[in-house]
């Protein structure tokens, strides 16, 4: 009296997943905003203790945790809800690596609305949205990325320090290219307690940048540089550059005219640090770098997922002869370095 | 210069890609819409030849076909895209077994509302839309859901048609309660010259099935009978009753009530021939039977994926004292056979 094996006939069943796919993003999203996780890490394991803990149903409680059983972020077994490795590590507030405030900019009515509007965006080549060009102020947006997103940047962060070394004596003067949250340059301060960082973004935005600067015990070394990295005096000298996740909203001149900027910030051997989603040549694999694209198509004019031999070419034409690719484990974006000769 | 492999670290990744798995309903109905998969059918297989066809952006279409890449719906070699096995088949107007127009009703506003408002479904238990108990008429979504999901039943159709058997001399009365597109009814009449069928659902729902009787040329042994299975005056001495997918919409005293009634209107020996989606007594298997619960959460009061247990249990409330359990091959879908002692 049951069904496990899918049949071997052409079926529609996909199709039918797909169009029902915003469920999965729907209980994922729920389930966070309801510290559904968080319960179950707090010993809570049938439907009626999670229910009694989140105050809501226990019809509501069973179906969605269920649902999250089979979208993989949970594992039951008679009747009782425990977490995967995953949930636990990243899903539940008790654990250091709580990330569930990401679901707050991923699934903002900001990317909804922009998700509604797809066809349009197909059709004309570019967002629906009047600000996709990505050159002012767009609090509403940057603020939320801001203030939701620094967790999930912490293990690329500490991939970014580890691999720019500089554990010398020597001081090391550190740019950050449109510093949202402020994490990457941040975990350099503490890795390098010789780091000088400047953080560039909009005025709203370093404001946050500066409150986890002064979290992390690392203020007195974290100067602010508030406009646009088209614009702003960026200053000269600098050891580092951080460019992490910026290159994405821009067609690929402007792409090269914002390398050209930073080219003339370094100092001669000085290094442009670019974090991305960077999909292999065929544009369709590793599967969430080259589906970043799809984020761009909708939210900006022009942006795209470039690959590395399209940032390689445009480096170059920058003034960086070489660039090197660095995969980080454990998160879906690599590491591109360039070293100004 | 390529990443291949995941990577064996506990990683964000799948919370990531299910945050964003909205976008992957979002390239499929989009695709559909502007009718992609039918384009390449027709022999556009390059970014530019396409973009012609379904007059957009080359940047566009590039990058939804890419998704559509990631998400298993086209292939793709040296820049130029193929349709699987699967899109050729269903997702193409050029072949008999299109079934693109569900997309209307599965991403329809209705069901995009409910999904925004699963939260409030999960603390109340039940929906958050006024017309949850689904025991009066709503045009708007059954008519959209007769117009746009008949296609999808061909098989479950075409495997009832077959299981019920009767290609004997005598005539067969068959009773296709909320009969919705018609189409499981209207199968039975092809396949049965001698079948009589009599549809029940709310009048602006039965036009579109008696269009669908017309079309399939079996209008003459086609008549309809508007209201509410609940209480309507279903008539008596019926061979067959088809229940499809409406079981899921009550709660079990409500189904009770329900099969009650029909097992007045069989004869003795008749058949009442459920489909529903049926999962396995874990609830969490097989995935799309199980997923189907939270539809059910998100858009009724009561409603649920029952397993083939509680179906039992309930049918034999209701008279029927044995129901035999039978997967339909290629479909997502179980039919229940109880006969009328």
């Amino acid at each position: 009296m049951s069904k496990n094996s899918p049949s071997p006939l052409p079926s529609p069943e996909h199709i039918f997943q797909t169009l029902n796919a915003h469920h999965r993003t729907a209980t994922l999203k729920t389930a966070i905003e309801l510290e559904l996780f968080t319960a179950i890490d707090e010993g809570n394991h049938s439907v009626s203790d999670l229910a009694k803990r989140l105050e809501a149903s226990e019809r509501g409680v069973r179906i969605l945790s269920d649902h999250l059983v089979i979208t993989g972020f949970l594992a039951k077994e008679n009747s009782r809800y425990r977490l995967t490795e995953e949930s636990a590590l990243f899903l539940s507030k008790r654990s250091p690596q709580y990330l569930g405030t990401i679901a707050e900019f991923l699934t903002s009515p900001h990317h909804y609305e922009n998700t509604a509007h797809l066809i349009e965006a197909v059709r004309r080549g570019g967002t629906a949205n009047p600000k996709g060009h990505n050159r002012e102020p767009n609090d509403d947006v940057w603020v939320s990325f801001a203030r939701s997103m620094a967790p999930i940047t912490i293990p690329a962060a500490n991939f970014i320090a580890r691999t720019v070394g500089g554990q010398d004596a020597r001081s090391v003067r550190v740019l950050d290219v449109a510093a949202g949250h402020g994490m990457y340059g941040i975990t350099i301060a503490k890795h390098h307690r010789k780091a000088q960082i400047t953080a560039l973004d909009w005025p709203a935005v370093l404001a946050i940048a500066k409150e986890n600067a002064a979290k992390a015990g690392v203020a007195d070394r974290y100067a602010t540089l508030p406009g646009s990295v088209f614009e702003a005096d960026l200053g000269e000298g600098y050891d580092l550059v951080l460019l992490t996740n910026i290159f994405h909203h821009f067609d690929q001149n402007t792409c090269v005219t914002l390398m050209r900027r930073i080219h003339q910030a370094l100092r001669s051997g000085g290094r442009a640090v670019t974090l991305e989603f960077v999909p292999n040549d065929d544009r369709v694999s590793p599967p969430t770098e080259a589906a970043f694209s799809l984020l761009m198509l909708m939210g900006t004019d022009a942006g795209d997922a470039y690959t590395f031999a399209e940032y390689h070419q445009m480096f170059r034409e920058a003034g960086f002869p070489e660039t090197t690719f660095h995969p980080i484990p454990g998160m879906p974006q690599e590491l591109l370095i360039s070293r100004k000769p």
